[in-house]
């Protein structure tokens, strides 16, 4: 219980007018673009006209941007973040100490908010660019919850309708997540359903199905495109979507500044790309413009490890096949993570953009298993306070393991990583790893065969 | 979606170094201090020595000091407080938009900690304090459970064994706080238990009691006094702990002086008393002194009414009628809120401190039902985004009501409230709200006659 001598707080908050006005789309500063959403019926590129029949257009004007630096945030999107960002950056002095290492350890906190997560950063600029095309409501799915929930949140507030498709398995082990969205006034309709003939045509061919992610984004597309006024929107992958939760590194960039820390590697947790896409995309803009030289590392789960064993090529987004084709590394569209997989970070694929700077050696990525993960979470819990979401441990194990690596080395870095959420709804998955009966599962390489022999013909 | 036109931040956070280093000791200031804890086998007051057998040897002093406005916060203490603390006072312009009121409202929130309350801040006290002590661990009992998760918190920061006795039908109802508590290393036991005399005893006469706040209590201090190295904390009630809740108080009053707000009145949720007594400290200071007034309003639910139905006398604090007599608003030991009431706020008694402070007339007391507590909690959820917590909801009711009443007379208040914490693990509550299946059910005036019946003979 001795002090700890700090050179900086605990919490770095910025205050309310050092907030970022603007995203950071690191698009600009790529040399190589992230390849187009292609249309799987003719092979070309998606146009803006085919993409504002799924999405909002001001959406489809940003997903389709891949030269402006800055992109303004609009004024009500900046009041709507002020009620619960900025997030802070933390040292992790207690963590720190308990391993005894040379290295400091920063972590932006994200999951200051109801839903948990960071999710909220891109819920919130959709729902917005939704309201003021003049739309009725918008669809979507959720696996793990944050996104629903987020999403629920942000129509709450500019008042839309919200229509979730929730991974069935999920929707049936996480009741109460479904609680949350129905407070924020959602609808939530476990996925596959009888609603939608994605759904149907699923439980006529596997009737005890217990639901995918790819199948809920098929279901939600379906329900958008065939409503009068509605659009569908996505919690990750989408380049929209990395540029909305570059506020997440925008925060941090400016923190460093203003407190005087220069990371040396920079650390995040990647299912479909957002939460690491968001944090990274200023400093990758140094790095990418021959400024600064950082390690960035993607941590993946080994039960869905996209980057780690998946190929770079176009493949669909969803398990009905009915959405645009993205390039991008992926297990297939077939994949499906052993249901022993707790938590989110099960998606099939991965963002373009993550994918092009991975495939063109801009950064690096790792697999975990999830015991590992869990024991850092628990590590984490018991030094820092925050319960962490299992899918931000995936982080926090990476960023014990460097710091360790220091220690053995006896050398200091400053280890910067992204803390997305918090582990309230997971509970479940703690109660395994507590008692003991957790087990890892990893795909083995007929697994892995078998989901990349489903790529589309595209690619042949 | 218009801009808002702002004067404060939407989220006013201190400095790490404006950060209070003093708790603020209301009994100095008033004029009758709070009845001494009395021996049920004497009658006398209990002496500092005897208390020493059940509470740590530091916590007594404090327990026993009414005369030290202002006492130092330890340094370790301070460091574990910037892990988490200082917490946001928040100007609420959402709910002021959507009410449409002239009035102005300010929040302390206590959520953003992985206890998901303010209960947070006087366990790292007890715990540090104990700790220091050389004790091997501590006991405790928790209803709601947010008191036992802030103690495992607190024990897993500082190295302690921490035992908690959680009432039996929160332990089935509630397996995810349990979990969590779990996660910090302690270990949690349903009470009523075959482990103690107490639990053993009221077991055999109740086999299927599903437990209360009364019999945990006396389970816990039952372990901590047979137990070597062992003692019994507690986290509401007790003067020690009004003393440390504080800090939200001496936060807040810092804030209220760096932004220029004048509270007209200070709003807070009341079970035991904890928060709402160290919300009001330094406010309340000032109006025993009579250098200003603020109106300040205690809020109970109307089916646990101590302050609006009790009767001011000695009482045991628990059960098993083993622990101090204390002189409280009171409903009777043996009294147990229906089952049909969610969260918290279900203890029979109310805090010395706050019982003489209304005792004499120095705050008001307004009792509220749960259906119109989860209708606020609703409309403050959709409007400032937190999903509050059932007890931090009935403040928000208050909130609400007043600033309507502003607006029916049109006149513009400060309206000040502490929002103590999320209702992340208490989404069973809000499914029978939004399900429309939630009832109130108000104690009868034979029920408060039988409760208050069971008084101890020393107030006769």
């Amino acid at each position: 219980m001795s002090s700890i001598k700090t050179t900086v707080p605990y919490k770095m908050y910025l205050e309310e007018n050092e907030m970022p006005d603007k995203w950071y789309n690191v698009r600009a500063d790529m040399p190589v673009k992230p390849a187009p959403l292609v249309n799987p019926a003719t092979g070309e590129a998606m146009t803006a006209e085919q993409l504002e029949g799924v999405f909002c257009k001001e959406l489809v004007d940003q997903e389709l941007d891949n030269a402006s630096r800055y992109v303004e945030i609009p004024e009500p999107i900046r009041d709507y973040y002020k009620m619960y960002r900025p997030s802070p950056l933390v040292r992790a002095y207690k963590l720190e100490e308990a391993l005894g290492t040379p290295a400091h350890i920063y972590y932006k906190f994200e999951g200051n908010n109801t839903s948990g997560s960071h999710k909220l950063n891109s819920a919130l600029a959709q729902a917005y660019y939704a309201k003021k095309q003049g739309l009725v409501g918008v669809t979507t799915e959720t696996g793990a919850g944050q996104w629903g929930t987020a999403l629920s949140m942000a129509c709450a507030f500019v008042g839309l309708d919200c229509k979730v498709f929730m991974v069935k398995c999920s929707y049936e082990q996480k009741p109460f997540r479904r609680e949350v969205m129905r407070t924020y006034g959602a609808s939530v309709t476990p996925s596959p359903s009888m609603t939608t003939n994605v759904g149907r045509a699923l439980n006529a061919r596997f009737p005890n199905s217990t639901g995918s992610l790819g199948t809920a984004i098929s279901e939600a597309v379906e329900v958008a495109v065939t409503t009068p006024g509605y659009r569908y929107v996505l919690g990750s992958v989408l380049n929209q979507v990395l540029l909305h939760q570059s506020i997440i590194g925008m925060e941090t960039f400016v923190a460093c500044q203003k407190y005087g820390i220069e990371p040396d590697m920079i650390i995040g947790c990647a299912g479909g790309g957002s939460n690491l896409g968001g944090l990274i995309a200023p400093f990758m803009g140094q790095k990418l413009r021959g400024e600064k030289d950082y390690r960035i590392i993607a941590v993946e789960p080994a039960s869905c490890p996209s980057f780690t064993k998946g190929v770079y090529a176009y493949d669909f987004c969803d398990t009905g096949n009915i959405c645009p084709l993205a390039k991008m590394y992926t297990l297939g569209s077939s994949f499906i993570p052993s249901a022993n997989h707790a938590g989110g970070l099960r998606f099939h694929g991965m963002s373009p953009i993550l994918s092009q700077l991975y495939h063109d050696g801009f950064m690096e990525a790792r697999a975990v298993e999830q015991t590992a993960v869990f024991e850092a979470a628990t590590q984490f819990a018991r030094t820092e306070g925050i319960l962490p979401a299992p899918e931000s441990s995936h982080a926090i194990r990476a960023a014990i393991d460097e710091a360790l690596e220091c220690k053995k080395q006896n050398i200091h870095k400053n280890i910067l990583f992204g803390l997305t959420g918090t582990g309230y709804f997971d509970l479940v998955a703690y109660q395994q790893y507590n008692d003991g009966t957790m087990i890892d599962r990893i795909p083995t390489d007929e697994e892995i065969k078998a989901g990349i022999a489903t790529l589309p013909v595209i690619n042949k």
